[in-house]
């Protein structure tokens, strides 16, 4: 059936409100308006971030359709869309590239105005929503929102990949993945032969321990409270794994002396601010960089004399890469086995099983569950 | 008189106690132990990171000496000093060059571990003082105590300058002209054709005015309450001068809408929580950097997100400059006529009137007195 320039009826994971489950409901995806791109949802991976919304550390507005790391294929496309067309196989953008606003057209960074990141209104560009559940009009998360059958995205906000590429694999080069290889390789630009730490060793902490692999770091130690991560970060390329709890001390200090001076790079990926202290603190004054790369929306509080003292404080979203240039790159990387983000997914669900995906997350027990359509 | 060896009676301004005056007492300066040096003070900045310390922003042990922007003459070297001899004219530096730490040995960042910036213990590195004053030990400040006409350094912590250089101009390369123009050149690199702004127009704002100047910026945006210090920082290099003052709205929307988008650098030199915070988020995201120039003790709170959406927040210490390599680099500029530092300077003193000095900064009166021994 041509379902183009309708609307469709569909499943989707509503999330009504803070800290409670999600609700698998049918709801109505309005056709893509012009410059948009409807796309069937192949899978997604479920990410600490969409985690966040629900505990309420990340405020968006509710009712809401999370969901933001994810492959799937276009179902029809609006006016004036070039890029891409029914049929083609793409990953949704949270950090999209509409190629015109001034940081688009700046060859460094990736932070095109158009991103929802930070203002965090749950609407589309144009400030209406083209989802609805009996009745009411359901926020979009990060202009993404992938726990559907179907979504609409703006066109900056897709990049068409490799027709080869397994959708159920690729999702988390939508996020995850390509946030912690990015967050080592394009914005720490960590150097051969450097002292690395990593605080979370999850999907995007584990992504950051292959791409301080990739850049060749002589030393990469793992630090999570659960030392069950410690054997798969060991196998992706970290060379010591540290629990915080087996120390009196605090884990930076633990971390300056096991170096001597402090890291030369140090990754938060878990989106704590306690972490996020510890992890600017554990990299060496004078010329220490920290990436953060786990979302958080509480302030955080520091002693500016960590900076003063030459360290240099940065974030990362989406790894910082170029996302409609970049992506479909690193999916081209995966299909010529340059790294194994497969090693991330530790559970695959169907989509019903939404609320044992996150379940499984909380537990740590998983490290990337994926949810297949 | 040779007083090698001796204990040296002198003049020095004590500081007894935060939010007091300082007093004018005799003092007993120790002989140089190895490896140390002591100096006979020809001239002194007086910079607002001293006044930090009398209002308890910066938190010190008292009774202290402060001061720590000044030029003198080498009177006597300790064992194992080759670096200077007695005659030689030499830059206090509060960042010291040991050449031996790993921070040192990096060709990177400049915060040798053997400064006292950020522990703020008031010693000298074998954890004791070379002053006495009525039978008290006197701590010292940075590792430099320049409000004396005789300090103690060690060997690491003094650059030896051109016998040529004019001590009463170039102690402002001790701190001031230093620290704001290396923020611009070593700490940020500002690219030609960038757009910055620098919060706070004091002698380190006007100084990383200089240095956008020198680099190549095209837009300088000054940010003062003090609508006195316009006229200088235009004829320094800025183009355009603000007061927050003057705006129903926050700094960082009025930068945002000045420039489209946020400026490329923008730096603080006040040491104030709120205008550091102000200047993080008047960078755009994406590509921003961030340079904080002014000390301060107290925690500041931030949003994350504005890290995470690309910006990069820094400090600097001494502008980033090696010291001892670069500080005499800086002099012979200096000589060269390469930047005029001298139009930083809009009064002397003779030290004994210390307390008018500081009343000046105070007042907002002075961009940097010079105390004259």
């Amino acid at each position: 059936m041509n379902t183009a320039g309708r609307v469709i009826k569909c499943k989707a994971a509503v999330l009504w409100e803070a800290n409670k489950p999600f609700s698998i409901e049918e709801v109505e995806v309005a056709p893509p308006k012009e410059h948009e791109v409807r796309v069937k949802i192949m899978a997604t991976g479920i990410c600490r971030s969409d985690d966040h919304v629900v505990t309420g550390a990340m405020v968006m507005p509710f009712p809401i359709i999370l969901g933001h790391e994810a492959a799937g294929v276009v179902e029809s496309v609006g006016q004036g869309v070039t890029a891409v067309k029914p049929g083609d196989k793409v990953i949704p953008l949270f950090v999209p590239q509409c190629g015109e606003c001034q940081n688009c057209l700046n060859t460094k960074g990736n932070l095109c105005s158009k991103t929802d990141l930070g203002t965090s209104l749950g609407l589309m560009p144009d400030g209406t929503t083209r989802f609805t559940c009996k009745g009411k009009a359901i926020y979009h998360f990060l202009r993404t929102s992938t726990f559907t059958e179907y979504t609409v995205l703006h066109e900056s906000a897709v990049a068409k990949i490799d027709s080869a590429a397994p959708l159920e694999k690729v999702c988390l080069i939508g996020c995850g993945f390509s946030t912690g290889y990015g967050a080592a390789l394009q914005t720490a630009k960590v150097k051969p032969g450097s002292t690395c730490a990593v605080f979370g060793l999850g999907g995007v902490g584990l992504s950051v321990v292959m791409g301080c692999m990739a850049a060749g770091a002589s030393r990469i130690i793992g630090v999570d409270i659960n030392k069950d991560k410690f054997a798969k970060a060991k196998e992706l390329g970290a060379t010591d794994c540290i629990n915080p709890r087996d120390f009196q001390k605090p884990i930076q200090e633990v971390l300056t002396e096991m170096t001597g001076h402090g890291v030369d790079y140090s990754f938060e990926a878990i989106g704590h601010a306690d972490t996020m202290i510890a992890a600017l603190a554990s990299c060496n004054m004078s010329t220490g960089v920290c990436v953060m790369a786990g979302l958080l929306d509480s302030e955080i509080s520091i002693d500016p004399t960590l900076l003063l003292t030459g360290r240099t404080w940065k974030g990362t979203a989406l790894g910082g890469w170029k996302p409609t240039e970049c992506i479909p790159k690193l999916v081209s990387g995966y299909l010529e086995k340059k790294f194994n983000s497969d090693l991330l997914i530790t559970h695959t669900l169907p989509f019903a099983k939404v609320n044992e995906g996150f379940e499984l997350l909380r537990a740590g027990k998983s490290i990337r569950t994926v949810l297949l359509f």
